[in-house]
């Protein structure tokens, strides 16, 4: 146990706060107090949000924190922007909600925006999750913008993806993304109140029906009117039904939990391998790069042989001797 | 030579055309086409243009067409968007700009977008450039929407940055990214006949001053009107006269090939990485998820134990023994 990680879990929110902007930073020096608290952890539930712009994600979030307040629940929200290149916007929205729960210290609000070269919001935003459940919340809401992609990705560290929609319009085919409403465990038709909400709500059921999921739940449709707090009684209620049928069948949940942790996996070694990268141009020597400016050799060859020095530098001690092909 | 690659170079459009969208779709099976296509190329001259959406990218490249067809010389557009998860729009606005051009064997316009998990549109902007000055572009334009880190990485590519900005309005500070300033060779003020013109030129040039390039250029500010085919002629002339520039001094400008090549070189170990990555799922044991999930592991451990797998896996063969460390 690092003594980071100590003071997190003996609730210094100082520490708690300093780590946490380190982890949505991605910074490594942080991945061993980052293994000590994930170790010690795992009590908090994660709940997915996510949704085009505009379909009132941040609005029904801030009747979830107030909802699960009531129980008496700390909640913390992490609201990922993948589509913003600065986190100004993302900001801004913060301090607003952030002001409304001030004095609460039941409640935090953390945004995070895109982190351009490190790539990819989703293992910083896993790294998070990891602060946050050591901090003593019980629920992490992680609110992301629907862009296809993200709410995929967002998937390996959640245990709940809520997809919302909106009735207000639009081609509902247009606006699922290919792949998004298979990962969806609770579908909201938010706006119920539009003339089109019917129809949306018949459309998202004949889309759920037609998919069959290898665990067997058939993600309910949900309509809410989160400007006027209606339906957020019954979505709590669905969420408890979820987790709920997860935990009965063991294998079944195993069997998802590890698909999503090879994700994870898969993710974070892309990480580890980008920070790599970081420092490559030690590994090519000039000579090397004329050769391929003259056309002597090419870029694709010379990549291999630096992918394969990276690899070794990177890697090599770790490297178990069974996976060695020579 | 492959033969793949001997099509090419023997002027076979229908294998160029086959080729170009592989290396588009980032197909593995043609690095060693575009190796061999590579050592036999490097005469075009390579041409970035971005800028923010509707500062009139497109209208000022059609121009550019056609200043360069009036003198013969054979120009292949490449429109890149990062920021469009589907080449609809990209595909319709393709078709538009070349019907404009499809009796003309010297023209020839490919969009791009984003290419999901493979992550990173450069390295397939390389390949097609490799490509295109093969079947004998005398220029290639890599047109790219400015969002930021895409201007940055496109770099890596060509020989000359044109940065685009509108004077129609809008904060100067806020449209110009940090960074993006810096990798521009040429500035254009387009729509030079805005009431702001006067003012976004006047901003252009001092930062332009402010700033110290290590090859002493200082990066001239154009105004066009690309609507009514003003300063085009300009442009040309300053693209004509950054060419000189850059030959007269040979080791500076080796000095910014290498540069560019070592980028090059980082994006392409990135993306041979990915495509590993797509298989890790088969170096990870469950036995090794689940000690994870009943967080007696942690999720960086493993990942880092994945990494060095693959890394071995992937690389293995092509290591130099020095660069092993044990």
């Amino acid at each position: 146990m690092t003594s980071r990680a100590q003071a997190v879990l003996g609730g210094d929110r100082r520490a708690a706060a300093r780590l946490l902007t380190l982890a949505e930073a991605g910074d490594p020096s942080i991945i061993g107090d980052l293994g000590a608290l994930y170790r010690a952890g795992g009590r908090a539930q994660v709940l997915g949000v996510t949704g085009p712009p505009g379909a009132g994600k941040s609005t029904l979030v801030d009747l979830l924190i107030a909802r699960y307040r009531a129980e008496g629940a700390k909640v913390a929200v992490l609201a990922v922007d993948p589509s913003s290149p600065t986190t100004q916007g993302a900001i801004l929205g913060d301090r607003v909600r952030m002001g409304r729960h001030a004095d609460d210290d039941g409640v935090l609000i953390r945004s995070m925006a895109t982190r351009g070269e490190l790539g990819g919001l989703a293992p910083a935003a896993g790294d998070a999750i990891i602060v946050l459940d050591a901090m003593g919340f019980d629920w992490i809401i992680v609110e992301t913008v629907g862009v296809g992609q993200s709410e995929i990705d967002i998937v390996a560290y959640v245990d709940t993806i809520v997809l919302l929609q909106t009735a207000d319009g639009g081609d509902l085919v247009q606006t699922i993304k290919a792949g998004v409403l298979e990962v969806a465990d609770i579908l909201v038709v938010n706006k119920a109140d539009a003339p089109a909400a019917d129809k949306v709500v018949r459309g998202l059921q004949e889309m759920v029906a037609s998919m069959s999921r290898p665990d067997g739940w058939s993600p309910p449709v949900i309509r809410t009117e989160a400007s006027a707090d209606l339906g957020v009684e019954d979505l709590a209620a669905v969420v408890e039904r979820f987790r709920a049928f997860r935990a009965a069948d063991k294998s079944s949940r195993r069997e998802v939990e590890r698909r999503r942790l090879r994700a994870r996996i898969v993710y974070l070694g892309d990480a580890a391998w980008r920070r790599s990268l970081r420092d490559a141009s030690d590994l090519v020597g000039a000579e090397e790069l004329d050769a391929v400016l003259d056309r002597r050799d090419d870029p694709h060859r010379l990549a291999e042989r630096v992918a394969a020095r990276l690899a070794h530098h990177s890697f090599g001690r770790n490297a178990p001797r069974r996976f060695i092909i020579s």
